[in-house]
């Protein structure tokens, strides 16, 4: 069975309900999710074997972290345990015209003080065919950067495959580096990166460019230069999403493998359910597509948007669909009736 | 005043909360429902006598189902007990692209393991001027098919109006027998059927004819074929839903009496709260609008779908809505305005 | 700093969750509002200094409303004790098709028996800049139309900015008399009034004349003649809704100085989260524009119309809605991005 | 069948939920309760067919205390509609040391505004064998006082059994009239009444005797004044309570019938869930005793007790517990074992 | 590492929450427990190797059952899946006075008609040191009843420790078959019984004794004959629980090892917060004490007691102490202090 | 009239629900509270004038914690803004033998990272009678003992009243100094200490002594030393609490004035509702009291002592008890009588 690894950091999540505000909250919803944990638990609920990377602190809500990830049948059995906290995220969901709100409070948590040294990769990674990463965990300190580089270079060494999901957010990055700094090196070991051109342009250290995703054509010479920049890119993926507002999406794809321009249909998501995790998702059914028919690019590009879509109905960071309900989507069927 | 008789079983349903999956279900909603239950709610909202037949188990769930009865002015007096169980049925209620999901756990109710004989229905129906049943009960067991069948010969000796939603269930009829062996007979006796037209063909044996409901002109012939087979059939009901997804519905309807084709205007439902229960709002809309203006087809029609519609938000199985609210819509009045 | 004092009546608001029926409710969420109340949250959430004069009762939910206002900043220096009980209302909050539901339960309540002479409006209004009143307070009672006319002649004689929202309720004026015999009086010294053109014609008792809102051209003749009649009146304002459903809004917004028609771009809402104060949230955000900037009437007309649009966002009956919110919004982002 | 009528108003009861003070409520729990409604819901659980009478407005909180009523099988066909509003009373539960609190907010409610001439007693106490009242309707309103005197009357003359509760309520008796001006007239056809020796003489408007209820023998002398002053009265009863705290209640009961003075083992209940309606579980409890074996004193007496006992156990303001578990009470098991 | 093995079935646990009454239920709580698989989860919980077995439906519920398996850390990997339905129960919590409630929900359960020959119990067991069931499964139906002998013999073949709580549940056994037809044959197979000795001898087939547990003296020759009949039985163990209330339990235990009797301090559990499971929680603690320390009895047995005793604090059915919290209570530390 | 200031952290406090651990949260109940915010809240409700100083972020959390400082009628006039994150600690409330668990996650919070010349301490306390700070602020980091040493001794210097709660937390001093490195210094200036003897003598670097409380005769010696040590110092007070279990209190106390030992009765508190923030109200109490009526020391005691003994009954942090219900208490009402 293929195995994939993920490596990151799995937060508290802290989300009122019911589009309340912070200042209207009188309880908050307690969950678990992080970008790289829900690309395993996507993976899990596929079938794969998926096992999940990071450090906890050793107190119970590291603990409940822990359980979260058993009751996914997400593998756990390489998690440190070290450090003071674990990371926390504030969610205020929006709705309609109101965005929705996240506070971070994961500065000085176990996984952001986690230093190289710390993870045994050699041996983690010896029975793995895909390591994946994303921009996230060198947003949070050096200190994090340095051990995800130590990773990616175990991986690229075993020759297993590297994908990345960029996932800037710019609240993080707060240590004193920027990504075009950090970036450029670790990516120079993807195989696969998934974000948006201008994205991955800005952490490459390279000038925006404005990429017009309707007009097919004119993608590949701006893909083309991720590939000039980072060597081992094989694919490239781009999510698209057109918010008509907090509550309705537009879902669509591109992939790129270097000569063809793979496009997925744009679905519509209305009402939302909740959007983060959504790019998780995607990653997670491409990852999956490319794991079962490697050389079915459309395929895979087609089932990561239809997992896209179908995570925004689901409440929480992580997917929790089915792939005979992805099927259905792709299908054609939007009916939404009822199963009895 | 007229006294309308529904017979069927009353579950216990378990649903999960703000669209929640099963496996995130930390606690469940309980309220009571059932097809057959539903119309005789909707009828005793609008002030008709609605009587509910069932077998409930001597124990404080079928209590529980009583007392939601009686809260709802449906009459109960008639009510057996006996049995091991009551039914019960768990809903995932689905979002946007996502169906929901319903997994039935009622088989060896008491409801499902009644038998003919255990109901008086010539001292029960001696009053009544309407009786209704659906295809739920004679899929549940043979020995509930049989009492239902009872049920119906006894109404019909007496000259009352007989009422039958199809309600295909595929979860259900799981006893060995298929709808073709048993529906045909029970649905001799049948005055008015609601339901698709190839779910009809379907449970009378006959080939799928895929009808067209936007062609009016098509359908007489169509449903020409159920009178032939059902030879005591007067009107025969589809409910037409366009489902743009889970949570966005357009429905309209179509009534036929043997010679002429009723429409009703599609109506626009977004988003649903809940989309369960719609069809029996459906029927007891119908219900009420023939029994209070019998000649009036059309008026029976539009009530019935307005009643559909507006049934979609409200949480729950049955319809909770007032002829006052039915009218405001059949007058045109969308706005939803604050009534203050 | 300008000082905006608003004068009217808070309530308990009681309203059951998830869209259920107040006979489904088996619990009530318990939040505080009324009108002039949640203009004055909107205008301290924007920063002014805003202070609220009602009348409660000596009892513990006076002191709930009372710790209400402190919470939100809005000054309750003066908010006088007496009467017998704390104003209710009742909400049930519709969805799609069917409309929201209020049930008022404020007769005999602290402010509804307030008279004239309980409040030292001399003293009160000495500092303010601005005074808001609406068609509420005297809706009540006719001792609280005297209060509130009291407070009126007060503001006049200080030359402070009067501003009237005519909010009509069909279920008060209860106590005898109707708005043409009251309000014509009252709206002598409203240098604003907002409010629909027909509301204010019934109000002061002139024929209703159906105005056509996308003709501009039309609309100065019909505002003039509320100049006429209301001789101190400056600026006329009227908020435009076109209700597509209970859970989809189109909103707009007309102004009118007396020589120029000021029009704001049309949003739309939906899904709406909570309905209830969107007019208040208009009042806010024009009070608030109009402060900041008196001669940019555009600006505080847009302002009004993008407050009024987020605040069909926000559970519960005031604005919480920040500056910055408002203007992401006029500067045309209605994506709802998740901001991390 | 013994059938029961009571007579007096039904609240909706708003508590606050785990201990919360009421400026913590962010919500309240909406259930029905008032002291003649709890009898009857007494009654009709032990199986006797209990009617209860009282005045509801035509609004949908009206519908809903109906609902209520019909969902317990207690009648309702007599209920009369009219008045503007359904009481209300505000619970906020205390634990240990710390008191419940009660807010009334039922002045002008529709049964306080209820007149004599109203209700067709003639007609509904036909088929009763005993009718129940308390001291809570005269201390409504002067017109409720007398629209049940014209009940007690009513009664009086068919020969039915009449019982009271003096159920003195401090915060209520605010029209202007003291117990002792109306209540000596009343209590005169009471065949039964239920009370603290020392509150039967405060509302007889006799001086007050501090009774020693340990003193077994002092007591007939105290009891016997009352039937003196109160011709009809046959049985006096006093529910003993000592209060350890909120959460720790110690209940006992004492009979006297004119001869003999009966006793009932002292039971401990701790904790508390409800401590509301325990009197009127009482009352039940002894009334179904006295109809089911009128000269077993002893056995109502202590069928009382362990009801009112129980009932604290029960959240809400009516007692819902089974004849089988107060029997079991009696026997002596306590254990509170999980019976499965 | 020590590696038990228990067998049984795990159900859908419904409970009511805040003292409810089933009436009163407008939602359930929702988790998941059952004697064999509570013992499971506190080994895994003390840091032993515990695996669970049973039979689960194929559907979501079935797939929510494992889920929690795993969240806990109890083996899964040998779970087998067929049959139609998860049992399930629904569960009342009393206090004070009122005795919890159970109705069983579990008849036709996937565990229920589980046959023998489906489980490989030579492949499952041969890692394990013990073998855990309980009188449970043989109530559930004849082929439960064989598959559990089965397992038994695999277990007896293999030298592995069998224990066995009794756990006589009258609400089962309904298949048509007597303890004492099924038990004796499968418990000449148990080292450890846990049990009254009451229910011991009614299993056996054998005269109630009416032990006295307080008289120290008189047990060995009421276990003894226990020994008697139980030819493999090495230690006999009795919980010993004196109810005060459903909230307020004291809790002792006693353990017999054929030569001397030990005996545990009771102690006080007030109030309870559930009392469901307190006995697999002893059973737990000592199975964990026995393997830990095999010739330490006396503190294998207090380590049970106190895991008795603080299960009573734990919502739902299964225990999640600390052995460090275990340690404080034997260490006599009572005080509840906060630690912080 | 008296205004007290005090200064320390205000954190949000993130509670489990219904006596659930850790592992089963699925929300958390959000309050705040913090040792020295508790003391104020306290003063406020007895009618003083409490001001709270802390540094708060400047996100939506700070403003949470500012908007409940100001609906409590705490002054927050000076609060200063700046720093990264409010502090948190999550709460498990035990019950009977288990005890509640505090998970502090304050590290680096904008209170724990506050330097001195933050505050202009000069003119806060220029209108001060009272300054209050506890031994929390210095165990947070050095920068905040130097910042809460700046203020004490400015309060110093001002000649205002300064009273020290030692509030000893073992799981903070956690920046590399011991209690007895910083508090010595601290406490030269406070006229009032509460705490444990042994506490004190720990922070004051003195060997432990064992004091029996119970022996008022031999405690003079033990406080006289800390008078010796501490110069300022002119009253001690101790909180008396006899732990029966989480769920069962004893509260008493101990106050010396430097020559005469006061002592107040031992109450029961059982069931405890929340333990936490019982000593701020004790201290809120004292301060109150010894503000009101300076000599009356027995009456303050008193009064701390009730005000303590009744917080237990409340939810969350800080004291929600009114002046009239202590009262009560010391009046010797225990019963917990619905007030009605």
């Amino acid at each position: 069975m293929k195995k994939v690894v993920t490596f990151g950091e799995i937060l508290l999540r802290l989300s009122t309900e019911r589009h309340l505000r912070f200042s209207q909250a009188e309880s908050y919803k307690a969950t678990y999710g992080g970008g790289e944990f829900n690309v395993a638990v996507s993976l899990a609920n596929y079938g794969l074997s998926a096992e999940f990377i990071t450090r906890l602190p050793n107190n119970e809500l590291g603990t409940c972290a822990l359980k979260e990830m058993r009751k996914l049948n997400v593998g756990c059995q390489n998690v440190v345990f070290g450090g003071d906290r674990l990371g926390i995220y504030f969610l205020e969901t929006g709705a309609s015209t109101r965005a929705s709100n996240v506070i971070y409070d994961r500065a000085n948590s176990s996984m952001g003080t986690i230093n190289k040294g710390t993870i045994n990769w050699k041996e983690i990674l010896k029975e793995a065919t895909w390591f994946h990463w994303s921009g996230i965990t060198p947003a949070l300190s050096e200190s994090a950067g340095a051990a995800c580089f130590e990773a990616i270079k175990a991986a690229h060494e075993l020759g297993i495959t590297i994908s990345t999901d960029l996932n800037y957010r710019s609240k993080l990055w707060q240590y004193g580096k920027q990504p075009k700094e950090v970036m450029p090196e670790m990516l120079q070991y993807s195989n696969l990166i998934l974000g948006d051109i201008d994205t991955a342009y800005f952490m490459l250290g390279v000038d925006k460019v404005n990429p017009d995703y309707q007009n097919e054509a004119s993608l590949p010479v701006l893909y083309d230069k991720l590939f000039d920049l980072c060597p081992a890119l094989k694919t490239a993926v781009t999510t698209l999403r057109y918010s008509v507002s907090a509550s309705h999406q537009r879902i669509g794809g591109v992939l790129y493998d270097g000569k063809t321009i793979f496009n997925a249909d744009v679905k519509e998501v209305t009402p939302v359910v909740d959007r983060v995790g959504s790019g998780d998702a995607f990653m997670g059914g491409l990852i999956y597509g490319l794991c079962e028919e490697p050389l079915n690019k459309q395929r895979a590009l087609n089932f990561a948007v239809a997992a896209c879509c179908l995570k925004h109905t689901i409440a929480g960071d992580y997917n929790l669909i089915t792939i005979e309900e992805i099927e259905k989507l792709l299908d054609g069927d939007f009916s939404g009736k009822v199963s009895r």
